[in-house]
């Protein structure tokens, strides 16, 4: 039996529980003497290409234990999008340092890295065994019932909404928040679970899965507020019209881009204002008032779910015991069974690199500007436990006896 | 004895726990026979003229609870800032429905208005106890050693530069988080408790007690970020330049304004992109984020210090205890002792009205772009237990093996 280093790393945005994939995988890799070390490459596969390594193999429980509770990647992440020339590099750098196992943690963008690598020692026929590890807030990965990030940032945006709403209650207006999603709008569509109340908001929800009309965005707001007095409104980031344009692209003229070439849309508050100012100047309304959650809703420290906690701690652990047993490379996926458990199993890389789940049409209402009750469902065991609950006065009207 | 009805309102902008005020203050009503009801004003002193009450009298102990655990003002709020005429009718409803006591929750216009309202009693003869319970997440009512609200808003602040420079620490650039604050910069401030680590952000942090000047703020932006490779800057939503023009309100061109002629600041992510396109183009760094922490800051479901809640159910009740014995008119205030404890006290109404505190010079680092650790120190306690803590992997690092 072969014997050798695991190689471990953390790709693209962080969230709240991807140091728990990184410590359930450092963990349970340690109980294996085949393992003779673990490495962690620091900020992503550039730390691999650049030999940037940290022996884990030391590291405390109880000092990996805080680092599972710390949101963001305590490895630190990159944006870099391998081509095949820089993933030979990473086999090289692999190679070279004895790993027979590379472990990847991210979204879409990190397995499609993982499988080139794993192409290419397959080429050599050296015997490294790749395996993806899912992470990402936008809950974007196929094959996976959702995946580890997401639950917490939902949480987040749940609790924020909650606020907000309460807030929007206190002194009536109409309230914009602008939740991230590229092009999945799970994120946005989790501050449906704030409602707990009838006329709870977020009365209104658009999201990336449909074209966003001015017209119909300004008369929903108007017919919400008419009727409410107030509306609060949940907006994806990713929106876009009719010809695919994210809006907030096309207000921003010039768009910022990362290495990926995807336009840079969250660390701007321009599509709040930018909806702000058409409410207030088309629909007459005074208080009107955007924020955009940006950096807060996958990094807020002290807002995880449990579940996705426990979750994001298995697929770690899951994915050392899938690389220690052989057979073929892969990416972890999260499958549901009954109400509410998971399992986990390993699903080939090609099924989930680069490519992007949507929500699906069963989880968005006919107007096209709210979810369905299917999808609360789905997404309420997420949430984890002791979820904030609002509650309301009910005292009963006292009776006027000025007369006026 | 005099018996009759207690009123109570709430004012100004939400916080995490003046529902814990209302409920401490209609709790403690209820122990009194004198009082024969409690009357809850809807939308503040609005409720009020319009006679909006219901009657607190008979909601159960558990529904109070759940409300005091609730963000945002239960009772709904108000930005009137009343006039003579406006409290004159005030006065009149409340003489109307029989009250001999009127409490009203929020910060330094909300004791002016009852301030105004105790005067015109006076001037009437009319026996009407009127006490102000403090509330504010600027922290910035004189009189006190701090506010209830503040230490809530602070945590969250706390949490999120907390995991904002973790996630920058993991995809290093600069990072730019707008904190409300008018004039006061208390709660930027508090961004520096996110620090546990040497080279912890925030790095810099921008009050508005001290002048914004463009060219100092680039130069420390750059210093931090030739030296770390990474900024994390907190910044007042109110910071202004020497003029004394705030920065947003000179971006903006046009200003919102409120009914208090305030300008708008909060509900816009302008400052933050601003300040991003200045340190973009002026310094040419590539990634550079701005979030506005906006409402969420102040009405974010499950986020406050249980220091806060306690203390702002401790100002509700004291202030009913204050009322019901009898004595001059006045507002609520805090006292810290030793090292830490409060107690609380009645001071004049003239001495908390339409005035404002900011942050002294011995909190404020002699750079202009820190605090102190005497602000620190004062800072800790309020934040409460159980505060998140994060955590960083120590491993060595791998010798390199490749030539390159």
């Amino acid at each position: 039996m072969r014997s050798g280093k695991l190689v471990i790393a953390q790709g693209g945005g962080p969230t709240a529980v991807i140091n728990q994939s990184l410590v359930g995988a450092v963990l349970e890799a340690r109980r294996f003497p085949r393992i003779e070390r673990v490495y962690g490459a620091r900020f992503g596969v550039r730390g691999i290409v650049n030999e940037d390594f940290i022996d884990l193999s030391a590291e405390s429980r109880a000092a990996l234990e805080a680092i599972a509770a710390t949101p963001s990647a305590a490895l630190g992440s990159t944006r870099d999008k391998p081509d095949l020339d820089y993933c030979r590099n990473i086999f090289a750098s692999l190679k070279a340092h004895g790993a027979c196992w590379f472990l990847y943690i991210g979204g879409n963008d990190t397995a499609n890295t993982v499988h080139i690598v794993s192409e290419e020692a397959a080429k050599e026929g050296y015997d490294l065994r790749c395996i993806h590890i899912p992470k990402t807030i936008d809950n974007d990965l196929l094959e996976n019932d959702h995946t580890p990030g997401f639950p917490s940032a939902a949480r987040f945006v749940v609790q924020a909404f909650m606020g907000a709403d309460l807030d929007n209650r206190a002194l009536p207006g109409v309230y914009v928040g602008v939740v991230m999603g590229r092009d999945s709008g799970f994120l946005t569509a989790a501050s449906a679970a704030a409602r707990i109340f009838n006329g709870d908001g977020p009365h209104l929800i658009y999201l990336p899965e449909r074209a966003f009309d001015r017209a119909k965005f300004l008369s929903e707001v108007k017919s919400v507020y008419d009727r409410l007095g107030r509306c609060v409104i949940a907006v994806s980031e990713g929106v876009r019209d009719a010809d695919g344009m994210a809006l907030s692209v096309r207000l921003a003229g010039k768009a910022v881009k990362d290495a990926h070439g995807n336009v840079q849309l969250s660390g701007s508050g321009a599509l709040a204002d930018l909806l702000c100012e058409e409410i207030r100047s088309e629909l007459g309304i005074t208080r009107v008032r955007g924020d955009t959650f940006g950096y807060l809703q996958r990094s807020f420290a002290g807002c995880a779910s449990d579940v996705d906690r426990r979750e994001a701690r298995d697929v770690g652990e899951f994915a050392v015991k899938q690389a220690i047993r052989g057979g073929g490379d892969g990416s972890v996926a999260i499958r549901r069974s009954g109400d509410y458990a998971v399992d986990y199993g390993l699903v080939k890389l090609v099924n989930v690199a680069g490519k992007t789940r949507a929500m699906t049409d069963d989880f968005i209402a006919a107007s096209g500007s709210d979810v369905t009750p299917a999808f609360k469902k789905y997404l309420r065991p997420l949430l984890g436990s002791d979820l904030p609950q609002a509650a309301r006065l009910r005292g009963g009207a006292v009776a006027k006896v000025l007369k006026r």
